[in-house]
């Protein structure tokens, strides 16, 4: 069985080329993973993903604990064969969306309290459950359960969120059973504070976890107080565990959040945007439904290799979206997926080369004269 | 460049087994054609869609003609390459979406007159429009205008329907410019009259079409009408021309066409099913939604070799069913049309082989036995 191991290959600065090696394989990093929600890779077959050169996929114990629920996943062989997924996946520790899609939230040091958005039943998650559920589920990295306060946020809310989310990592930690190939990670807050976002950092380095997680960002700051937040908490954080920042971003934030030492990323954006019509280029993002492309012979994006831009035209796209049709959703998702991902590969080899900033740079400002 | 031809190799009482040639390829008969609506069979990519068997496609001359329209498809190279399918296509003339979906029609001798469902702009589509609008597309196969009554229909109405349809389609030939690998096919009319059909048949045969369509079935009749209609029908076809059962339909009622001679086929049964959880079975049609499937770790059909019933369980596709998953719509989508192509296969291997009705009845007794 495979050791749970991060071994940092390279760096360039602040930012970091390593491998994560898990029970279902090894992670090239910095890494990006697409989320697998509801135990799919929404308008993707599997085999589809991963041809986009995903290695790891994120799961939502939020979703999944309540339809089909953990212990029937369990029972059909686990989360990575219920869904034809043979790679790595990382599962959230489900309170993240509990606080934001679930109703009649009750929340206090015991756990959460919360009725289903699907059938309103009632359910109560609490950091020892959300371990139990990711054990079910089987993947390979789970999150501790944390307390992501709405921003904007006082400090003084920004603390108590932090210190129950530091008692909550405790409790995690106490009833994790160690697996070979399997880690569990600590998520850092304390909101754009950089004094709490350092207590956080120490207090779960004393409880000690196999990677550490930045949460709580992404949430309404502005752009560039996400990143120096993300600065000051990495340059905390021990430099021989992974590092992951939940739920970013847009691939120019992304970029920034490497150069600043992050190693793995999930986000909705690349998914959520294909089924709505946005398209993420080399040029920057493009609206597929703005009228000058319906009659454009060109392709998505020259430079892509994925099945929408092999064999279509922009202005074929642009009529699938314009008719709802689900292969505009299929061929979109599978493009952007592909997009971030080759992101993902030139970050990784400007590392490897020394080439990060320059690269970097150059990135930022090619993807920042975006027309749709 | 191809002649556009039809061959029958053999014959097992009146089913025929044969081959047509196109200008984008070789069709073997029987077949059944996948829907392709607005230039994308729903939910699939092209390249699944050849892989399911599929080698020929039906597009809709009435959603083409709205959006993107037949010039913008015609300036884009036609609807093989804006599309990125290769192979032969049939588009039908419009008629038929024309009576059942837009608004505000009014139909005379001239055509008829109506509103777009999509955007409410006013469009005329007349005999010599619908041959120009296929033309422009560069299907393969195009189908003349005509009038297909609502069901029920009086003998009189439906002698009226038939005779407009009759001079519609000496219009529609007149319209006609020949191409190699190209063919125009008539349509009959006469509802479930015999005498009509016989009428219509004969008209349209002193006119000369390179194929033969039955219109205007599978509209509200029950199946054992529908197929006394089939039989009287295609006794009075041309027995060295191709015909095609338009819509039609359940796996069941397409082998009992083919027994009584008919050779092509298209219905949106399986792609539209395939979005609402039905699935089509050796043992029948399934309902993924009941809830003895959500458990269920075998394959959708265990004799299948599709993508769904070879890497998901049951319990899997029930769950993306549930969940409104696109990824249950489009394994459900390419598993159907699957099983439609691999019961042609079997139909045309019986036919060569002289063991039709043996096959056909064992069929559609074993299909007959279905439990949701």
């Amino acid at each position: 069985m495979t050791e749970f191991q991060f071994k940092v290959q390279a760096t360039d600065g602040s930012a970091r080329r390593g491998e994560l090696h898990t029970a279902h394989g090894v992670v090239q990093t910095p890494a990006f993973m697409p989320v697998g929600t509801a135990a799919t890779v929404k308008a993707m077959k599997p085999d589809d993903v991963a041809a986009t050169g995903a290695e790891m996929l994120l799961g939502n114990t939020y979703h999944l604990m309540l339809r089909p629920t953990a212990e029937r996943i369990d029972r059909l062989g686990g989360l990575h064969r219920f869904m034809g997924w043979s790679r790595p996946i990382l599962t959230d520790s489900g309170g993240y969306q509990v606080l934001s899609l679930s109703a009649l939230r009750k929340i206090d040091d015991h756990g959460v309290t919360f009725r289903s958005h699907i059938d309103g039943s009632e359910h109560v998650l609490t950091p020892e459950r959300a371990v139990e559920i990711q054990r079910l589920l089987g993947s390979d990295v789970a999150m501790v359960l944390d307390e992501c306060p709405p921003f904007p946020v006082t400090p003084a809310d920004a603390a108590a969120a932090m210190r129950r989310s530091t008692a909550w990592a405790e409790r995690s930690r106490a009833a994790w059973q160690p697996r070979p190939g399997h880690g569990q990670f600590g998520i850092v807050q304390g909101g754009v504070f950089p004094d709490l976002r350092a207590e956080s950092v120490a207090a779960l380095r004393a409880i000690g976890f196999e990677g550490y997680a930045i949460g709580g960002l992404a949430v309404g700051e502005d752009a560039a107080t996400m990143l120096a937040t993300v600065e000051s908490t990495t340059a905390q954080m021990p430099a021989d565990r992974p590092r992951y920042l939940m739920g970013v971003g847009k691939p120019d934030q992304i970029v920034g959040a490497v150069m600043r030492g992050v190693d793995m990323f999930d986000c909705v954006l690349p998914t959520r945007s294909g089924r709505t019509g946005q398209a993420f280029t080399r040029i920057g993002p493009l609206n597929m439904r703005n009228a000058r492309h319906v009659e454009d012979s060109a392709p998505l994006d020259a430079q892509c290799g994925c099945v929408a831009c092999r064999q279509f035209s922009r202005a074929y796209l642009s009529h699938l979206v314009r008719a709802g049709e689900i292969l505009g959703a299929m061929l979109l998702t599978c493009h952007n997926i592909t997009f971030y991902q080759d992101v993902m590969a030139e970050l990784r080899r400007a590392i490897a080369t020394g080439h990060a900033r320059a690269w970097s740079e150059e990135f930022i400002a090619r993807y920042s004269r975006a027309a749709s």
